[in-house]
């Protein structure tokens, strides 16, 4: 029974983890027979903002209490998951994850990503042991580990500043994992392109079986 | 292609609608070939709850807006609802939803029913259109329609007082639902028993089935 290190940022695309990428990630691990804990940045969100108008709105959320939401609970400071605990770490997307846990939808090609985040992804790295990554948060992978393969679907601006970082990209189409063996970097578009929400679903079952596959 | 009107009422499983349940709805539904429409009431929340100590935080947030966070933005308010336009009406679950939508985790058997919500219950009701209750979500249906037949899974003081409103109820184990088809109501425990997420994705699938095959 493998076990999963799931980091999420909050609660909702615009200014957290995207519910349906993180819902459905710990569905196909689950699915799979294998166990989840789930991790977030115990730190203010970047902002707030109204999902129906996008708006920014005046007020002040958690990371970590907002992403306890969607784990019911069950979650604990970023600062507590030990890579020696877990076979793999996955990354579910949404554009706040590109505002809190690195800041490419802020600064483009010029992104950094949050010390302890990158810390985390290079333990993993160093020890061999797979990284998943959905929608926006390749780019995240990308930035950190610079000379990997990822996909992040098909947009050309995106593309573009992913291959700014010295990473190899493969365009995908929905539903597809970009699956690079040699430095375990597991990727999947999900609302990178257009998607329903089974399209999600089907990402991620595809990704977390990519993952096990490179770990059997 | 059959269309669902879903009702939310925020994005959490103490404060608002559980999120899991809400999530694996949507999904069964379009795995289904369905679409759906969401809708939740455009008012206050009862509260807000720290989702790790479970305790009370002095903020004030909007049931629509939370919701649109699980929704992506393409949500309604409630008063939009028109039974005319759908096959069918779903209310995921969760602790919250026994604030907003309904009474129950405040005043157990002596609960009280948003009129909103009891309206659109009775509009599909009349219509003979078939309306899906998860969770705890069953007890409003109950409340409101009373001479029906439901599932709370086996908690026996919910069992009582949804017995108290003249409803039969048929203990069910996870993953099962409980079909009125006379009255058309479906039911099905999600986490009203212990369940890891994949039960409450099959509660969500089995339910929709149900519902679908009635109006086959």
């Amino acid at each position: 029974m493998k076990k999963f290190a799931v980091i999420l940022c909050g609660c909702g695309s615009l200014d957290g983890s995207e519910i349906h990428e993180s819902v459905m990630t710990l569905l196909a691990i689950d699915r799979n027979d294998c166990t989840y804990s789930i991790f977030a940045p115990n730190d203010t969100q970047y902002h707030v903002v109204n999902h129906i108008t996008h708006e920014e709105m005046p007020e002040s959320r958690n990371m970590l209490l907002e992403a306890a939401r969607i784990a019911r609970g069950q979650i604990r400071p970023i600062e507590e998951c030990d890579v020696n605990e877990f076979d793999a770490l996955v990354f579910p997307g949404g554009n706040g994850s590109a505002k809190n846990l690195f800041t490419y939808a802020l600064q483009g090609a010029q992104c950094t990503v949050r010390e302890d985040v990158a810390t985390l992804i290079r333990a993993f790295h160093a020890q061999h042991k797979p990284i998943g990554a959905l929608c926006i948060a390749p780019v995240m992978i990308a930035r950190v580990l610079g000379d990997v393969t990822v996909t992040v679907g098909t947009d050309e601006r995106t593309i573009h500043d992913v291959e700014s970082f010295g990473t190899h990209h493969i365009c995908s189409q929905q539903k597809g994992v970009v699956s690079d063996k040699e430095h375990l970097v597991f990727t999947t578009p999900c609302y990178m392109l257009p998607a329903r929400i089974s399209d999600i679903a089907d990402c991620a079952e595809n990704l977390i079986e990519a993952i096990l596959d490179s770990i059997a």
